[in-house]
């Protein structure tokens, strides 16, 4: 942390802009690549010492390199009752997922909400402590969010204020029992009505991790490869989905989310929510233990890092993906209105939808992973476009993106334009203010600093 | 708002320094008034629209205006299912106290952690929102919180760096049953174990709300006043608090905590929290329902507000409060410290300890309300000498407060002092990037704009 102080106050005598990256394991959003050319990667992989695990408060104190696989061997080999929220691919890094505002599947999953805590290298080389991390000397630095005064620790998210160099996070105690459950639904119609039956209970949090709904297409490639069911060009076609869905025992939509808590409350809590996805005709429920056969979405839920989301990368040859990631209200019309707007154009373009509805408090991440083979360039640049004209559709209707790849971050941050782009306006005055040589990570989330504002669009 | 934006326009103009405030009722840390002479208070009290009270997604947006009697009224009115959180006093406004950070009493008690979605007079007159507010069209500036880019709207809490015209909040849906709960326990070294034995209850929301441990004084205070026991000078003796307690019936510590669900939940948590507290020798059990005769407490963590604490106040004659109000780690040891420190000291000044342990979600909020008679010039400087020792005492053993008196907040500013005072230094750079005049609020929180520098520490 002093070398990276000693870094900055020289990247700051030189004029040499910095993209720091915490493992760079951000893949399909752009993974380690720096915004802007001409810019030095600093890659803070070997910062990887797991600081504190306290299972008295439940939190973790960690550097940047610290991944999830790296934290949860560290509860393991301590037999600390801890668990973990992980991303899908658990490779990442802890600090980089929470900066990057990234979601898990347990009760803890939204990771900025459960973050407690900041150390930030500022873009001219002091170092500051967010929270109670000012006062020296206190024990409640992981304990305790917002200290006194304004509350800086959301401004170092998502953009290029600093460099964090130790990040708190809260941990969920380990629970008595853990049941990780799945819906399945026959049918394309039954989307609407399984957000209705679900916001009720998700706000409640008688559902109390992030449920999430996934297409036909994303469940089947964690089981069994495109070609199995077609062959041809362009997006699958209808009686290929339907053949798929029933040779596979799958549902058109796939519903998973979990339960943890004591036993009886746990067993109530599932009848319960039984008796309301049954509304739907055809829904098929299974629950499962740990011990279990687990899925890698069951041990999602259960905090256990692993990378099974990768397989179904396989989908296709030679895969690659980019993630078009729009908010969606909590609300059957509206994510029927998403799904239609994606998959029309998506299939349009010869693309799959691959896309799941991840509900959080209040509203849903639906991600829809863009795939295309890498070395066919007819296929990149539809992707390209495609992606492009879903940011501008998706505006159009009032949607705009949690997090987006680097190449789109221009265009999705100019979709966040309330009042002549008041807000970016403001990111970049701010940028101005604490960053005068414009050196860290210059265009990220479409802020530029002035130095670089020419830049702004170009790729 | 468009009359904000002009006002802040034409103080601009003219230099003229303004104090925003809501209603106005931050009494215990100022109240209505500025912390700097030649401010001119701008009330926003009129602005008291409750644009929107959603309950299909249980949020609310009001203006500066609404107190929550407001709100809760309109809530009867319309027969919505959704309960609010309040603070103790229920005449304050919802958006003042959720900028404060204020606290209250049932699961949704972290007000700002609840918050979704602001709209923002800037200190140069342009109109900005935060999170999803920024995306024209978007239906989910009340449902997600983050937006695109960095995250604002903690740096509008407990600051000077705008005026938020609009605020979101979410709502608790209303659950199928509540009951509250209160153990009275005997002995003052009890402390030690309630808060021991509640950590892991807390932190793993088996109690779901902000279980709140009281002194004996403070429970006398919302049943008698204080010369039914003692009128003598000086802080009450022994006897008389042994006097006291047994006449009144209550607990030397008085916890309070709520439950919210399905009825055999509740019962079932209920049942476990009895056998967890009963370990502890002389702890005795009192549930209410709604529909009880309910003490005030009873109903703030049912969110119904009311002006119940303010009836403690009566304790002693013409009495004013201030409140210390250090953040200590959900510890048994720690809160023995805490009340240690200030008893001692508050009595040695000749004052009664009027305390309470707020539990959030991995720490306490202490508060000590320090009473004195107004008319009393001697208890005056008591108080005010007895409070400076507090802060500094408590730094010195790395206790910080949340939140403080106008009086002191350049005290408490210089306490978070981690690196040379990083923190404060980087507050105060970015004040004066996004208010070159300094015309919002100067001094609040300690932030000084270059302009007045030279006030900082004067009175």
């Amino acid at each position: 942390m002093e070398q990276v102080q000693a870094i900055v106050r020289i990247a700051n005598q030189h004029g040499v802009p910095l993209w720091p990256i915490s493992t760079g394991r951000n893949l399909a959003y752009g993974g380690a690549a720096p915004r802007m050319d001409g810019t030095v990667m600093l890659d803070l992989k070997r910062m990887n010492r797991i600081i504190e695990v306290n299972d008295k408060y439940c939190y973790a104190l960690v550097e940047p390199g610290v991944t999830y696989f790296d934290l949860y061997q560290h509860i393991q080999d301590n037999d600390l009752p801890l668990w973990l929220s992980v991303p899908a691919p658990g490779w990442g890094s802890v600090l980089g997922n929470t900066l990057e505002r990234g979601v898990g599947y347990t009760p803890y999953g939204d990771h900025f909400g459960m973050q407690c805590g900041m150390e930030i290298v500022l873009p001219t080389g002091e170092l500051m402590r967010t929270g109670m991390g000012a006062m020296p000397g206190s024990e409640s630095w992981q304990l305790f969010k917002y200290g006194f005064g304004p509350s800086f620790d959301g401004m170092f998210t998502q953009s290029n204020y600093g460099i964090v160099t130790k990040l708190g996070t809260w941990l969920m105690p380990a629970p008595e029992d853990f049941l990780s459950c799945s819906v399945y639904f026959e049918n394309e119609e039954d989307l609407e009505q399984i957000v209705e039956v679900m916001r009720p209970l998700k706000i409640a949090l008688a559902i109390p991790n992030a449920a999430t709904i996934y297409s036909a297409v994303v469940k089947a490639a964690s089981m069994a490869v495109r070609a199995d069911f077609f062959q041809g060009e362009g997006a699958m076609p209808r009686d290929a989905l339907r053949r798929m869905i029933s040779e596979l025992g799958i549902g058109f939509w796939n519903l998973s989310f979990a339960l943890y808590g004591p036993t009886a409350v746990v067993e109530g809590q599932w009848a319960m929510l039984q008796q309301a996805f049954g509304q739907i005709a055809g829904a098929r429920f299974e629950a499962k233990r740990l011990g279990d056969d687990l899925h890698y979405r069951d041990l999602l839920q259960a905090g256990i890092p692993n990378m099974g989301e990768f397989n179904t990368l396989n989908w296709i040859p030679n895969s690659v993906h980019m993630d078009f990631s729009p908010i969606s209200a909590l609300d059957g019309a509206q994510a029927v209105k998403q799904y239609q707007m994606i998959s029309e154009r998506a299939n349009r373009s010869g693309f799959d939808y691959f896309g799941a509805f991840i509900a959080g408090w209040r509203e849903m991440h639906h991600i829809f992973a863009l795939g295309f083979n890498k070395y066919n360039e007819d296929e990149k640049s539809r992707a390209r476009a495609l992606f492009e004209d879903l940011i501008s559709s998706a505006a159009a209707e009032g949607y705009g993106e949690y997090r987006t790849h680097l190449a789109f971050m221009d265009q999705v941050a100019a979709t966040y334009n309330f009042n002549d782009n008041a807000s970016l306006q403001f990111s970049e005055k701010i940028k101005n203010a604490i960053d005068p040589n414009g050196i860290i990570a210059p265009g990220k989330q479409g802020i530029w600093p002035a130095r670089f504002a020419s830049r702004r669009g170009t790729l």
